[in-house]
């Protein structure tokens, strides 16, 4: 069976592309997604895409990705600031996460630079809009892969 | 002409794959050079690999780069928590960088977690041992290859 | 057509008038809701009025706003001092957004002097009671005329 | 006619006894929930219990606490420690709360040192497993039998 | 008799409209003087309007007011981030005060954020150009109003 | 033979009952050890009660406790806020230890919010009076009584 | 010839014994100084009473100290939490100074406890009310007549 | 009877005249109480003067002097930066304490600058030498006159 | 016409070579001011000197400047610290302005160390004594001179 | 005579090599004092040795070195990190004292990384288990002898 | 024989005029390094310039500096906020030394306020772009010039 | 064999005895390396010293002495503070580090208290002058000769 992987966008990325081009680029989400889909199809994983403005909804689905993913590709949004909860979740959860943002957060607002959720994944990309996505795909595609594999670990 | 790809491997990098394999994984700097050759040639783009302990060379290879290379993908190791000097030649340079790293440094000590020269970057990727060169390099490649043809911006 | 604004009451706003009245005075919700209906008549401005506990659904009720009103009148209860969520959303939204406060926050708690969302709205009123919605109103009425008429531009 | 106190389940505590047994311990919510009707029972309190992942249904539940019922036990989980929202819910509440946590929060991460909630509640209890659970309902309860009954308060 | 409110200009203020038209916008201080009359006559009080460069005139204002005056509105421009003089002369004058500034205070330098002289005003508003001044007019004309009148106070 | 607990009381809670009984409420301290004595016989537990305003004392009696004592109910009074040789002796010591404060810490004073020594504990009661030691020494007697027994660890 | 000592009374100590008499007592300005004058006939220096609310008069009046005065002793009210202008004009003048405050500000709010002209005076006197003058006078008579006389310095 | 007032010399004041008498002066803690007891004699009170290294010593005497003393002159030396024990003691205690130190503590190190103890005290004095406590003296005697006669009471 | 150029000495500074030569030097004001006229001639500029120890008058001189200067060369003596409101005058003029010290004050106390007026000047110096104002006037004329003709502009 | 010197171990060192033995070693304190006495002799001083918990007694300790002893080599346990107490008693007396810790302290809690102690000592030895008092000793012979002798001093 | 200057150029200081030109200026280092060579003729002082990106080669040139030179003129470039060693080299060398910067770094980033290195200079000279140099220059061969001829020095 | 022991000294410190001679002492370098060669020889290891003022080269070094070298004696001199890539050399190197310092660095400026290297090390000596090196060398050859035959472990 093929590896599911989860992608969470989280709060206001539904105006992608709609909004503050100049900021996050022409892409709309969907545009993001039918990207994701393509790559996933060539990298032999299952892509799912969710968006929810709502931390409670997005700890909902990472609850569920425990059992019906083998990892999560999340952008927080805004929640990557101060949703420990959202920290939690992943923490609580067994799937491989990675978090991505479309821009590069260490050049921005002061209050941008820190994740509260990035200690608990995997890793973290950002900075390269649609492209961060798939750079995440690609790493989850990767992680699961060598978790089936025996392999020396990296930490 | 190939686009030119400057791969800088900062202080300490050297021991890899000899020292600490529990955190760095085992993985020698050579293998991962390899490896980016390779993937330089899928891509498209000529690789070149170079490590140094010296905060001073390392300047000096940025600066070089602005003239002989298209991007440069770079592991400051320690100098990314604290030199300014080698942010001010990335900002001075005009190459196009990204800056990586093999270990998830937003989980580790409290100093580890900011990085002073990833506001000058396009990007920062983290957390994915050998893959994050990888995911670097793939960053990079695609930042050169957009700005050759004209499209949209996303910061 | 009238102009159509959006007056958003945020967390725990649904008990003002029946609870800790000697902070937050006598009025009802519904009592202020009234006096902005009253006062909008008069302003030639139409005013519908929303309350919310949840981030997630403040964040929606934003976005529609986008849509459908040409201002915001917003008081983000607790959400103002860390919801950046909430903040993302009204920068993401194109319309015209006042922060109002019932209680003089500078004068209350430490952490409820600052508040993250007051930095991409025009301006912030507090310390008024139902009367901060009123002048909330006006700000957001003339704004909205403004922007309607050619005028030099204020910040 | 019976005192009524509610227990509320904060963010990911869906998942004890399923994930992190090692910190959490091997106690299902079931469990301890069931423990709890048993020990209301004992001491005269008819318990309720609720879990929900949500911020804005956590702050519906304290208000609805405030009409049916005399007391509430809750464990906010990880928005102890940002939910200004949920504190002023239960500022505005009439109902005696008590927090309580299953770890030691005084010995584990910086963040988690600190909670925004405790200042309006009673008191606060942490680090017995599910034996916070049941020391805050003793607690509880105490607070309410003494509040029917005229005594000195102590703060 | 009708109320009277005075106006106080701070530091720097006598140059509005001259300079920094992008800032503060195009009106002059004798301008906004001239529609605070017109205003206060609509909703009945007296208007006096005064500007000063110096904390310690601003001061004795203050105390005069104290007599003369029902309310104050005052810009106090810079000294806003930090003369405790001022607050203490505020908080030693009997008058109601609001505190007004045209541009958004929230959302420039850091050090413009926090008012020290808030805490003791009644409100606070901010971000309206000229428009802020009326508002804190409406409001000062409110409150005085209001004192006159029993009426159930609103903190 | 009985489970033995020390119930160590620190610096001004001598006074307890005779003054500051707006803060402490009515009970003397010999009030709370005679509840305290019967509550250990209902529990099968042996009840040692203590009070000592000298820091080397505390110690002292910590390090005794070591070998007279299964557990330690301990109020650290002022130095919970900075006695690390006390948090010292707990850990050094092989007791389990159970903080407890009459008054709820985290709402009083910013500096009585934080304990050094609470990490080194197994956890912490705060809040509730007398019934603060009451539920302190039902929690030591059952972290007693389930190392006794072999168990599931919660941290 | 008698020594002189000028006292000077900083920004809103004008209105002492008219506004805010729960705070610093019922004494007027006027009484005080009466009784100043008396102490010092007492104590056998000459005594000149001033007040200004002016951070620039108050420096010219120190610079004349320099040249007409033994001693100063002033309270500069608000003033003393920022004046480093007064602060370098103690410095530079050759009059011993003792700073004196009627209130206790190390119980205050958090920004009255700090002063930053109390590091280049005598010492500091505060929280006696009109005493905390009367005490600062004896001390700069002590002072004066101390430096009159050869004797160890004590710092 | 006449007034009693204690004196606590607190750590390493019984080195007095001894030791850093550069720092302190050449009047040994021997001088200062004969000196004491003389002024007391002149001002209708009685003094006790104790000196002790031990932070409980110190507690313990406050305690005393809740029963003994109608006022306590306390130097705490180093503990006044430190002992929040000896600031409980001293509001727990119902005895009027004023805070001398013979240096001018604002002027030395950054953590001798504040006080936790002060905010409890009636006013504190620093600065003269031996001095200070004459002139603290003078203070706890006049606070006890004025207690015992009625009046207006300053903050 | 030749360009004239203001010089403001700001508090404290009319006791140069008087007070504190080991620290300033042994030049008086009216020396320096003197060879800053002997500079000027040479430098075919016209110098004004002016000393005031009052903020507000220092407001006023830099709002004069604007009209009659082209540039100015400022001493804010310790207003240099925490003045915002000259800073918002300096950059409510259009007159370049120079910051200028006679001590080396990164040397000198911590809030010696940061200038809130030097971010909206040209340029900062200090260290020099009476040659700081010299090298001040330089940069002035320069700037001056360079700005009559046309050229690249280095920030 | 031979020079003298004291061993003091503060709180908590009496249970060297009976608890925490993972983190201290397995030496007892009466085996190290056993090889203190051993180098002693080897190095031609005498050494005495005693421990105690209080800080107080450890006062008291110190003002005897002042008579008594050459220098002082301690181990301030935990009040390493607050008690100034101490501090000033080493700064009083006139002994040389050498601050020993057994752990690295630079690498363990942030609290335990910074002694208030260190500063008035000689120097400080830390991280070598038993040896770090040895060291201590022999730096403390060293530094008497040399005190002995004249030599140039090296801070 | 005539003094000697060395100017030092740091980090990144050789791509002026090549890169960076809207915030540098068009001037080559070349072209500064020939106007400071007329310069010095014409102030009859000898001057070398060097540029390294090395900190260790800074360093060296600082303690050659000590042999060759009278004062060095330093830019450290971005070394200048973080780099203890070259303070070390500088406090240890006994040239005079001069930090210069071309752009105003008090209004720059907020880790480019704060120089490490000025504290152990003469004095600092920043924002006037290639002109800072040259009035760099001129202040050390004033130095220079003073130091040889006996006057009263001011700091 | 005898075990090797690598002695590093860092930036500025060829400098010794031959300037800042009150501070660091009269020895120079070529003295203390000598003396530590006797020292060796008596203690049955070998001794390599080298001097750096590059923190590349100390890289480097510290990266031959894993293959070269049984333990590392080091006085990273101003390194010490900010050099994080030399500590991770330091942790990526498989030989036992010492770190020294000449000056008691607690009791110097502010920044010189903390090593960011010391936690990687076995401890830390300073204050001794070149005594700190004997001690260093002592301690390193204890450590070496500790892990040769086997032993309990202290940390």
């Amino acid at each position: 069976m093929k590896p599911r992987i989860l992608v969470i966008h989280g709060p206001n990325l539904n105006l992608l592309g709609v909004r503050e081009r100049e900021l996050y680029g022409p892409s709309t989400l969907a545009e993001i997604n039918q990207r994701l889909q393509e790559l996933g199809a060539e990298l032999g994983v299952e892509v799912d895409c969710v968006q929810s403005n709502s931390e409670g909804q997005i700890i909902d689905l990472i609850h569920e990705a425990r059992l019906k993913a083998d990892a999560v590709v999340i952008n927080p949004g805004a929640y990557t600031h101060y949703s420990f909860a959202i920290r939690d979740a992943v923490a609580a959860a067994s799937v491989t996460a990675v978090e991505v943002h479309m821009t590069n957060i260490a050049g921005r607002e002061e209050w941008r630079r820190h994740s509260v959720i990035a200690p608990v994944c995997a890793g973290q990309i950002a900075g390269f809009g649609p492209l961060s996505y798939e750079l995440g795909l690609r790493a989850a595609a990767e992680l699961v892969r060598s978790q089936r594999e025996p392999r020396g670990k990296g930490k």
